[in-house]
């Protein structure tokens, strides 16, 4: 297991936040929002830090690059509800020569409902792993670190 | 608007059935399968009749085409519910120089819970609307007409 | 059928827009966002037009009613694509005693890439058609009617 | 993090097997299974090996008992493609007072794709956690313990 990563639950540990609206369609019949439907969110966040940091998804797929995600770990704490506003906190780190971690923090009203990591390997068109462009190193340099929380996981 | 067929309400009337297993994913916070899985059922049943007429979706694509979806309609009568095994049964139906239709009825246990068409245009791989396949119009000569039922629409 | 409504082609028809921006996970193998995600962009788009309204989906369920879709059409024009910000125009009209229905426009920086219509039953906790609130029968008489376009469906 | 099974390689070191053929709505622009869909094939096929253990999930829910998912976590090692046959293995273990977890090998054609690790709460109609049913216990005694794989992950 590559994922290493241990998520903050402070928000202000995080560099990034994207805010998102749960949607009907993503609740299921326990009235609650499905865990199947997170990692749909931890990507949209994902996508959103990207477009913030000048590097979208389409300009780096254009690169003949791919992040594929290759380990997914999500920690469920308290349920989401349909309509509600759901702070995703974002930030990178854990560099490999080849793969990332990206860790969340998912809250709603400051709130804690989830935390999560993803890992991801930087592959070229043919599938196969590459080196870490600059800028991704880059970005994580920029990125205050995630220390100093007394872990409740 | 092209939908023109009208779906039949008895399953004999179809040359095709696929089975499909309802999913706790698809379900919503009224306790039943959100509308916007239906698409994904029909879908899944095309493509089983498309395998099961030796024309699978990869073999299409191969040969540089897609059947892209141009219009979507469905009635839902009753609802579905988790776990539930939904008989899809599926037919082709009014061709044009370059697009078809598909008409299908969704029933448990004999019991309609929604009727659909879809309506489908070829196009290459450049996005461009192409003649319809020799293989398909074929196939439509294949499948008895809709025909004969009282719609009950 | 009890679909009526013919979606106008012009934005400035409805009464509401709601901007939707698609996902990653949206998109499927043709490069394009699945024909299946539109009904969940709909129905997103319904949910902040009522709470737009005052009138939120929470409380209409408090309330012991619920919007059954009972039809679900849609036209599919041109491919949306990932990343795009879709803006989703919406409008109410063809009430009856128990029904009524929502006519939608999605465009992408003013062009039109779809157009769709959904007819909704109210419902209350049994899963029994009831009448329509008064509120709802207000909000319409409170948008402009869709009339005027030459409609290029 | 109390996700603790590492999956077997293996299949024969799992006593349950589901099959899954993916869906072309799961499927995403890089032309793979999308890994949000992952979490869906877990729980399918978690719940047929409950069905097959003649404990449905609907008998869970009238017990007034819900299965939480607490923890997921997925390895991805090679993409799922369009199409193709999944064969989910499933085994349970890892019981607490109150949690169970559930490892999943998924292969095609024998060949390993992901492993994955659900963890669960049982909990009441509030949402409280309550202690696992004896069935529940008495089924992970049925099955072969996950071991003696020399663990590639």
């Amino acid at each position: 297991m590559r994922c290493s990563l241990t998520p903050s639950n402070r928000a202000v540990s995080y560099p990034f936040v994207h805010r998102i609206r749960t949607r009907f369609a993503e609740t299921d019949a326990m009235g609650v929002i499905h865990h199947g439907a997170y990692p749909t969110y931890l990507e949209e966040a994902r996508v959103a830090m990207l477009r913030d940091s000048d590097q979208s998804h389409d300009e780096i797929r254009e690169a003949g690059l791919d992040f594929a995600v290759i380990e997914l770990f999500v920690r469920y704490r308290k349920p989401l509800r349909f309509d509600e506003l759901v702070d995703v906190s974002v930030t990178l780190g854990g560099l490999t020569r080849a793969t990332f971690q990206v860790a969340y923090l998912l809250q709603v009203a400051e709130e804690t409902r989830a935390t999560a990591v993803t890992v991801h390997a930087v592959i070229d068109r043919a599938g196969k792993g590459v080196r870490l462009p600059a800028w991704l190193s880059d970005l994580v340099g920029r990125t205050p670190p995630i220390t100093g929380t007394p872990s409740r996981h």
